[in-house]
């Protein structure tokens, strides 16, 4: 199956942008796109399931069950506002193949909807972080890098990982511009300080005002539904990756 | 080829139940399966071979040979009981994107033979059992969580591994309820005793009287076969799997 | 991709019996399909590269390249004796799903030109060997294991491991019988008198006179093509092998 | 997904040789093939993505992003030159399968523009490099092995590993000819002295006369951007690569 994707409705949208908010490093991302479902009430049109995902299921308080999943949502925009697309989820794909696919198939059903332009959001790993955390980008173009650099952001220097890092590729493959924007963090916990900084960049970039008082309550849920899938975890898995990646090399 | 599926009759059911046997911890949803096969006097309809299952064959004493396999019998209800699908093989997927293969397959040829609700079995691993086992829940919904509940169950807290975890969210796409039964174990050797309790839900959940009195002859059976296939081992894995799944991740 | 077949000729043959000559435990299948195509002068049909095969080539002596690769040969019977088609090859798959493709592609092929019938040769790995080899048997069915029986073969207790275990299942799906003759061996090298014991059983039951005097070539030509690999090497793997494949378990 | 391919330009090419140039071993194809993209200011006509790259952007000095890629150049022969095509990348694929589907999709887009004949470089490791390194052959025919044995080189005697070495089986499949020129290298960093060599012998083979003044600043540029993957690294990878590889054997 790989991906098992099931569209509930298919909105109408103009010229929407994809806002993609998976966990990640810092879970930044995560975060804020959980944020901006609460804040601009974005309703779920999609839902994707992907044989790459983990395979268990977790449980709620009630009794219910939950399962690693990637959802769809939109928002018109109000007063002349840009249209919006939220990639949301509980989970990356576990393998890099996965990965591709997923990403694919999301970029597919966002231009099938008009999207021309896709934002993703991370977090950028310090060892330390001294004052307000710094906002960095990176993009599929210069006219769009010298713009986001006009919000207050510096240039990103290094590798964006996941999801974040492969939209850029797979997106200009289907004629769609991209930025990235990464913010200080020390990457272990859900953490609101630095979503908060990227969300203003963000709401600035779209002129659009977001609300951010609620915001901390966005990070304990986040905090609370990825603990429940064990995502939540101290350990660097960034050597492990490395170790793992480079089989045919040297 | 992924899954193979040979259908040797496509049995007309009404309105069935899907129960599911795997091996699994404690083994319990396999012996039940297989218990319930004898007892019911279930016929196998269909054989699913895939290459997601080990690579190998064992012996039998009379110089046969057994394949990896999962295989599916129906029985019909006697007297106004539900007609049942049972699930039962000797192994589950070796990979992820495997298990939900093989969900996925198996829940088209559940669907499309009517089944609108399916049952997973499993055990919850602890390390000391104290008393008669104690049986926990996690359903689809909430109307289905009650009426467990109703049957002296209590709500599982934490995660639901493999087939019968997924089954939750796959079944779901396909506009089935479900829910699952979780019982006490060690979890090291074919529990009987925690099958028993957990049959004893089941048979309730049913309205069907199900002898018990072999139980221990298909906890035998069970302990045989999946030791002919290297199945039944002492080393908890469960450290291993975190390890090997979050590749993307921090 | 996984398998790209060539054919170079489609056979036209009478109830063959598939022979399958995949390195393996002592080598001892290679060996025995060498012989079979030296002995026979079987002619090659059908070429099968697998994209799970090894990732290399290696070099040959005058300069030329060999890849890693499955060949198809034929034999037509003379005087009475039985059609024949040898699966050799330089390699099997690297992960189970390659195994079970590359299986099920070469099960294909043989049954589309009339083949009932598929024998797999193996080594049975000892820890020490004294007296002649013993030779033990697995077969499809009970009338199958019987008339092994009767050639002086004992019944195999335990797992057979590789494409050897899995074309007992993938053959019965195609309604084929099958058999396994598996033969005492130290399994770390490429074992010509293991060979010579399992294909003088082999003869019998083809009716067929195998020369013998020319199998230590064989057995050379097997070690040289091997070494040239990287597959003939002292490390036990098995217990490498069970720790990487019970990922769902317990 | 596994590749998905962009083709800008279908060019119309007379015989064409492929080359192929990606990272590997001392880098010498990398360099090689960066070097003639410049030289012959040769035109990108197609990009290729797979799900087997890695999962990741990394950023360039002015804010935007590289994605791991493979692209395919060509250049029209001048004064009766033979027309060429360069397989240039920044990555192999991670996995065996991926390089084989890599290595099909290339070829078959090579053939379709009327290519017969394949060219593959590569680094041969060495503990120490004492004098000029010395260049090794191997060729899918003995006609070909003669014709690059009189340009000075020797005959290989080993192992080709990854792309280059699938090539060879894949590209006769295809019913192409090939051969590979290997390099005396440490492999431990972009060779640009290895890399020279191979371009003299290339450039006699191709009755072309190839500048090498700028090669040092095509090995420098080569460094920078495997650097920025995180693919210039001094562990030996070999002995992992070994243990994770012969899964079924033994």
């Amino acid at each position: 199956m790989v991906c098992l994707v099931e569209m509930y409705e298919k909105p109408s949208l103009k010229d929407p942008v994809l806002i993609e908010g998976l966990p990640g490093i810092g879970f930044v991302a995560n975060i804020a796109a959980l944020h901006l479902i609460h804040e601009l009430q974005a309703k779920r049109f999609a839902e994707i399931h992907s044989s790459t995902f983990q395979d268990l299921a977790v449980t709620t308080e009630d009794g219910k069950t939950r399962s690693p999943l990637n959802e769809l949502y939109y928002c018109k925009g109000r007063d002349g506002e840009r249209d919006i697309i939220i990639w949301y989820g509980n989970t990356q794909a576990l393998t890099t193949a996965g990965q591709y696919e997923l990403c694919g198939r999301v970029l597919d059903i966002a231009k099938e909807l008009g999207c021309k332009y896709v934002i993703t959001l991370g977090g950028f790993r310090q060892e330390e972080i001294r004052g307000p955390p710094q906002i960095y980008c990176a993009a599929s173009d210069r006219e769009t890098v010298e713009r986001i650099l006009g919000l207050g952001t510096k240039i990103m220097v290094g590798q964006i990982f996941g999801i974040a890092g492969i939209m850029v590729g797979l997106a200009r493959l289907r004629r769609m511009k991209s930025f990235s924007l990464l913010v200080d963090t020390l990457g272990t916990y859900p953490d609101a300080d630095a979503t908060r900084s990227v969300l203003s960049v963000l709401s600035r970039f779209l002129h659009m005002s977001i609300g951010l008082t609620r915001l901390n309550s966005a990070a304990e849920e986040t905090k609370r539904i990825l603990e429940s899938f064990g995502l939540i975890r101290n350990v660097v898995e960034e050597k492990k990756r490395e170790e793992q990646q480079f089989r045919w090399f040297i």
